[in-house]
């Protein structure tokens, strides 16, 4: 098996559960977070500080490692665990969203798209058997199929026939990666805001038994209850004994609601990006660190987390590093965002083991929304 | 006492010498290189990154900490070892060298320097009573006394105008510092590459009986060989049971020929800035792994090294991070040159101890000057 998936303990109040993922590489518990590797490096932190923050996997960038270095050098280097030296697990997405929103366009055709590099005009080709050679040159343990991925805001006309073929596309990936491989291949759900384009979707992809299902084309642009409008319709569809990924979410209270949903995996720009920018998360919510408020401010990030930053600097000294663009200051609000989502992510899974996910809820949001940081 | 200096094993055929170095925060062996962090941070390094590399004391510089955030700030935060967590020792400079070649210098009065901010063109006024003001608020453990740092190309006339004043300036930082304080405050000999101006300093300093002695104004522009004749001119005039250090120097061989030379202090910004623009140091030479030629070659930066960065990563895997802009790659580098330094100093301190030195020197240029990288 490529991979496997035992539902451990199911929430009594909503369609949240744990279970125990293992990979051809690692094993661990969901619901899990995966910091995002976009090029071989989740950015500011090396594979020993992603250990120590207990990441189990994480996620890299099928279009941008196919640009740059190549997918036949990481081949060569012997893989993509072996390049970046990360012996635990690693998804990859298809190249898809990335050719449809940081490409330049030039058609989609039904064999697959053609595009231009965002970096330099080049031309390139990528169909659903070239995002699969690509993901088995990198060798990652999940494999995404390769989708469309049609803007936030296209109507019921255009994805009543973007979604059939976002289908085929899948059946052909299938037919590429053999079941009982090392890498397991998961569908991905579309359709946009409509429950019954997305419920058809799932219906479709699950004739051909993937190991994982993913949900995409959310969080781009619609609204949040749109959001989980979705989520309520899909889940109950999608098969109980296999992972469910929510890609590209969220906040912590987009991936708190999920859980709530029934969703097992997640992936999101927004800890590692928001920390570049001097943007921290914690218990009362996010803080802008680099504001002059926080000049004099001799503690810690937040007062609640026990990571590294928050038991060694403080908000004064982080600003000041932010401030002037010194490299430690970016790894140190990147060290304690990826901690803060990964311990997130564990206070879930133990209020699910508890029956208190609710509970958890309602206070974190409490506590979060607290004007008081 | 402010610091105490041990000399522990004096070399048979060179003046250098290992020393049993104590300040108010730490002990350690010499000679030794300080890493500097200018903005109260060794660029791309947390304090328990310059822990496990063995780093003992690092470098801040009073003119940027003075201007951004401010040394009062830094007070606030119980001083500069307080603020950036970093509880072995610190040097801070005078401020002197950056108001001579980075601020815009409107006058150098007896009173002091009158400059402009090279942040904003604010202006500001520093004179040797303002320097020591600044670094006792820091909290250093040693300070440097404010000197004037003229260009490497002054001449003769100029600088026998310039050297008594650096006299007259270090007995007025010679005056605010107690000695029996918690800060060792260094003298600074200055004179160009005129030996007879350098002596007659030193001896001149001498007088106020420093715990230290710095030589300054070196590796500005001027040749190697003035560089190493300056040392040698100088190093038999200062006493035998005091810290030699030589400021802002320098490469790898520099740094062995000055130890050869009696020097048993160095700081330099060389393995930070360089390993920022993608340049290693290695037991073969420099090497500049953006080079093209690096792309595929999955071995470690230095197969001689034992660092976290050479026993983990590849030199293709490198060269991609940096290419990218990854701070991963900056991290990286700038771990492996730092370590490379620090453990240049105890293979040096290694060789005195054995009587190993100048067989040492010779062997390591024997393979730095090797072509086969």
């Amino acid at each position: 098996m490529s991979l496997t998936f035992q539902v451990q303990k199911k929430d009594e109040k909503t369609p949240a559960r744990t279970a125990f993922l293992q990979t051809a590489h690692s094993s661990f518990s969901t619901p899990i977070f995966m910091p995002v590797g976009t090029q071989a490096a989740v950015k500011a932190m090396s594979p020993r500080d992603l250990k120590e923050i207990k990441a189990q996997i994480i996620l890299g960038n099928t279009y941008h490692l196919y640009l740059r270095p190549g997918e036949k050098l990481i081949a060569d280097a012997g893989g993509l665990h072996e390049f970046m030296n990360w012996d635990r697990s690693i998804l990859t997405d298809s190249g898809g969203f990335q050719v449809f929103s940081l490409a330049d366009l030039n058609e989609i055709k039904e064999d697959g798209v053609f595009f231009q590099s965002h970096l330099d005009g080049s031309r390139h080709f990528i169909s659903p058997e070239k995002s699969m050679q690509i993901q088995q040159d990198l060798g990652s343990d999940i494999i995404m199929a390769f989708d469309e991925c049609p803007p936030g805001t296209s109507d019921y006309q255009y994805l009543k026939k973007s979604v059939p073929r976002t289908i085929r596309w899948a059946r052909r990936c299938r037919e590429v990666i053999p079941e009982n491989g090392k890498q397991a291949l998961f569908g991905i759900v579309q359709g946009g805001i409509f429950e019954d384009l997305r419920c058809n979707c799932a219906l479709e992809l699950m004739e051909l038994d993937f190991p994982g299902y993913a949900i995409g084309g959310l969080s781009v642009g619609e609204k949040k209850e749109d959001m989980f409008k979705v989520l309520e319709a899909v889940v109950p569809v999608l098969p109980q004994e296999k992972p469910r990924y929510l890609m590209g979410v969220g906040t912590p209270v987009d991936i708190i609601e999920a859980v709530c949903r029934g969703v097992d995996m997640f992936d999101c720009v927004l800890p590692t990006r928001m920390a570049r920018h001097g943007t921290v998360f914690t218990s009362r919510g996010k803080l802008t660190v680099r504001n002059a408020k926080f000049k004099k401010q001799f503690v810690p990030l937040d007062s609640d987390c026990e990571c590294y930053v928050c038991r060694e600097f403080t908000r004064g000294y982080i600003r000041h590093l932010i401030k002037r663009n010194e490299i430690l200051g970016v790894y140190l609000t990147t060290y304690h965002n990826l901690y803060f989502y990964l311990q997130l992510m564990s206070d879930l899974r133990k209020a699910i083991e508890n029956n208190q996910l609710l509970d958890f809820r309602n206070k974190f949001l409490q506590n979060y929304f607290n004007e008081d940081i």
